[in-house]
């Protein structure tokens, strides 16, 4: 008698195909690849994993400033999350060349600029988390960790950084 | 004359063996792994590493809540710790099937609903970084990071994620 | 026609010659490596890579306490985080005998002490960023992630972890 894996492990090898493509199907169209405000780059390749650095909540050019349990709804984080994973995306894709080279997306860590009363910090972050799985399908589901901070860079109220799998080509 | 690797380096391939014969020479039960709260998955098995997402601290399936410095004491907070890495280990074991698989604990973040006045984050993260060593022994030592966060999903008083090295088998 | 990868791509096999060499040129002189103040090791080798665990402020033996938009300014907190940083390179140093070992400075965790009306943690995180760079030259450039957080142990100003790639040799 074999093993068999618990369901919920998906292997690596079972490549995401066509994220660009899916892209292009779900009508989305990434942002500009925001350059870093400070001395750092956007991602690193290492160890077969791209690494990618903690993006703020820039939509159509602007940033989508404050908090959450205070000045800000659910809803605006919720679009501020998904704004982030945008330009995550958009910068895996800028260093890539094609988002279809990530095999599987393995960690989001979403920090929401939150009072000490707000403690939907996991709806929030389902802004940036369905994005990645409406791109990439299952190679979409990812491990997460979703905190409430008191500060932000430039006040932005969502901040999301990411690890992805590449495939072998 | 060769050189003689720093003591405190550990080779990952020093196994861990028989953490699951260790949790029950221990006493200990794990919970029963939490389903996710969000759109993400409790763990990621990738390039030889798996990374568990957030947990936050279940005790007996009710919720520990509050923060350091505010409603809640350090014995508090460092029992809530533990609980969170108890179901760290447990995501890992439904997703490994054994926790023996597990070569070596990399990394724990873990976040602390504190007050910006309570400064003693590490001793709390203790509570989840002496189950481990307590599980795995040697191959349980772990690099880690603690700090204090405005607010936690569900106002948990601590979440911890989690990366492990695998073994070859 | 071969693609062409992008410019901000390096490959991890570009190794950073000389990191020792330039630390000494630089007229550096790394701090001792602190004990960690918790049940935990300050680094971990696994697959490849050195976690290294959360480094708070110390300068000449002493913590740089504080909080920027409280008592403290801006360049209080890059000092910290250069700091930080010098402790980060200090523990690498003391795990692999020499900073030689390390072939790209993969990712910055800096998480900045901060009054919730405190909004550049990138200038800050830029003490800990640019010294990576005078260090490793191009093999510093980092991914990096920024957040401000209500509280940190000891009381520190800042606190940066870091995942460095590890070369052949």
């Amino acid at each position: 008698m074999t093993e068999v894996p618990p369901l919920k492990m998906m292997p690596v090898e079972k490549k995401a195909k066509g994220a660009d493509a899916r892209l292009e199907e779900l009508g989305i169209i990434l942002p500009t690849a925001a350059a870093p405000i400070a001395s750092y780059v956007p991602t690193v390749e290492a160890g077969g994993m791209l690494y990618v650095s903690g993006q703020i909540a820039f939509k159509d050019g602007h940033l989508m400033t404050g908090r959450l349990g205070d000045d800000r709804v659910l809803e605006y984080g919720q679009d501020a999350a998904r704004a982030c994973g945008l330009m995550v995306l958009a910068q895996a894709k800028a260093a890539l060349g094609s988002l279809d080279r990530i095999a599987r997306v393995v960690k989001l860590n979403v920090f929401v600029n939150s009072t000490d009363r707000f403690t939907d910090q996991p709806s929030v972050a389902n802004g940036a988390s369905d994005l990645m799985i409406d791109v990439f399908g299952e190679a979409g589901r990812h491990a997460r960790a979703a905190v409430g901070v008191a500060a932000l860079p430039r006040d932005s109220v969502v901040e999301v950084d990411a690890v992805f799998a590449l495939g072998a080509d």
